[in-house]
Order: structure tokens, then sequence, then C-alpha cells
């Protein structure tokens, strides 16, 4: 029994730390410079390490629509052209409330789901959903689907809704891209902290 | 030993979650509403919690000097009115070399030191020092002073190192403040995700 305590502290360690590096990458995304789309792609990489999801799909709200932004699975051409009036699906109703969704088993027979019928994802059986959110208010929203039926933890949708935040936060950096700094520095140095120790 | 090993894991588990909540406690800073010195001052409550330590300063470039913006001792008078050069101190080289400083005992003997006299945190013997950081470059440090020499794990500096890119983004977000938003979203929701699950 003592080992299988053991056993399980190990793991819950292991997920723990991984969700920890997710965060401290995202962070990294903040302060250098790359664009949006680089930034979300990434985001969406290490959210599908993490979740061991089969899709992962990031739309942006543009105009009240919500459109798909980024994406690991295999149908790029969906990128930018994919989109979801706010009063549509899951995604919409994310959106419209700001609230986190889980569902665990059979996301299809919610009533509120849209068909897309050229989507994979449409029969998918868990779905996870956090609104991207920052200080203006929802900027859009992540989805994370299992195709078989998975229980999400806690750990999970916390990280789900942080992640939406960063990924505001993201947004929010882009759109001052190119703007000119306020003139308090006159430092220009290499990007990336670097460690140093003495003792 | 086995015991002893469940016991390990234990406590590594419990500061890895803190150290989770700790950054996700931050993010909700990121989007929530308030002003950047309420936002600093809970960055340095939590660096605190975290890290045990007697001191915590955090100070931010203005006009080519390290202003003194946030602390969690009790000289609130200091805070606006302590300025450091570029040039002086551990604080100003942590700034011109964007790095992290790590000195586990006798931080007063580096020849980087500089004596404030005014200050307690002159006699401490461990400082842990990280550049705050925004893509555009340096932007302030953050310092964490033990009285106890305090050799520093890796994850403290990982974590001071988050904090500080964490804060840079909290910089960058009150320079938009006031801004208007740029007219994509008609959407007024209150703040804060709210959570449902359904299964």
């Amino acid at each position: 029994m003592i080992v299988s305590r053991s056993k399980e502290l190990e793991q819950r360690l292991e997920r723990t730390e991984q969700q920890l590096r997710l965060l401290q990458k995202i962070s990294r995304c903040m302060v250098r410079e790359m664009s949006l789309d680089q930034a979300l792609d990434g985001v969406v990489t290490l959210v599908v390490d993490f979740m061991e999801c089969d899709s992962c799909l990031l739309y942006l709200l543009d105009n009240n629509e919500l459109v798909l932004r980024a994406t690991n699975t295999p149908h790029p051409a969906a990128v930018g052209t994919v989109k979801l009036a706010l009063s549509e699906g899951l995604t919409g109703w994310v959106a419209r409330e700001k609230r986190l969704l889980s569902i665990s088993r059979e996301a299809y027979h919610d009533p509120r789901f849209k068909f897309f019928s050229d989507l994979p994802e449409d029969t998918y059986e868990a779905f996870l959903s956090a609104p991207v959110i920052s200080r203006r208010g929802v900027e859009g929203v992540i989805n994370v689907q299992h195709r078989d039926p998975h229980p999400h933890t806690g750990m999970e949708m916390e990280l789900l809704t942080t992640v939406g935040e960063q990924v505001g936060c993201l947004l929010m950096l882009s759109r001052m891209e190119g703007k000119p700094a306020d003139g308090t520095r006159d430092l220009v140095l290499s990007s990336g902290p670097e460690r140093v120790r003495s003792s």
C-alpha cells in the first residue's frame, strides 16, 4: 500500500510539473518577439502534449465571429476559414457565457452542439472548452476534444482556464506590436534571461 | 526508506502545486480590472508567501532609473522614493545584464553590492534577483532576500524568472489601459470565468 502511495505521488508530481512547465513555456512566448500566429500554434502544441487530446481548436473573435486561428489537426485549410457565429454551437455558448464547459461523453448529443459535417471533431465524445479572455472581455475560445469519453480532472480544467487568460494576454500584446515604446528605456539587450549563480 | 520516499514526494508535490497556484493567481491579475500598483503588490505578496523570504523588492525602470514600486517590508515611504541608477548595485547589474542572479550567502560582500544604509536589507545574506522583462526589453528587477544564508533551488530560480516575465506583461497591459478597444466585440460580460460541468 505504501509502494502504491509512492507511485501515485510520483504520477501526480509528474503531472503537476508538466503543467508548470507548460505555463512557463507560454510565459516565454510573452517576452519573445514572435508573431501571434506562431504563439498560438505554440500554445496549441503545448496543450495537446499535456492533455493528450485528439483535437485542440483555438478560435478568436473577429467582427463578432469566432474564427479558427490555430489547430493541431491536419486540416490547415480550415484555419482562417472555419467561422462560428456567437449563437452557434458549444463554442459560441462558451464565448457568450464566458464560462468553462466540460462534457465528458456524447458531446454531440448536447442540444447546443453544432455539426460542421466536414470536421472529424463532430464525432468526438469529450469536450472541454474555456473562454480566451483579456481585460477587454471575451476574445475567443479554446477547445480540447477527445475521441473517447474522458472525464476532465480539476487540474485540466484549471489549466485550460489559465491558458485562456494567457492567450488573451498574448493577444493584447500583439495589438501593441509596432507601436512605439514609451521612451523610458535606452537598453537594447539580447532576448532571453540567462542565469548566473554565485555563492 | 519507502516511507521517507513518500514523505519527500509529498513535500515536492506540495511545493510544485504552490508554484502552480502562484502562477495561476498572477494570471488572474492579467484579466481583472486592477491598477498596476495593486497587481504589483499582489505579486510581491505571492512571492513572499512562496519563497518564505524576509524581503521582496520590485523596481521598475523610469527615466533610466530603477524606482522601487512594491515591497513587502514595512517602509512604505521608500516606495516611489528609493531609486537606483542602472550602474548601481546588484539590482542595476541584473537590469543591465538581463540575467537572473543568485547569491546564497554574504551578498553584501559582492563587489557589485550597493549599501543604502537606511534599508535593513543591507545586512541580508541571500539575494535572488530576476529581470522584469517584456518584448520591449528590460522593464525592471524583482529581488528576493533572506536574512540567513539560503541556497536557492532550481525551482525558486525558475519561478522568479517566470514572475519577472509575467510582471513585464502586466506592465505592458497597464500601458494599454484607457486606450479604446478595437471594436471587434460587442460583448460586455461580468468578469471572472465560471465553471459549468455536464457529463
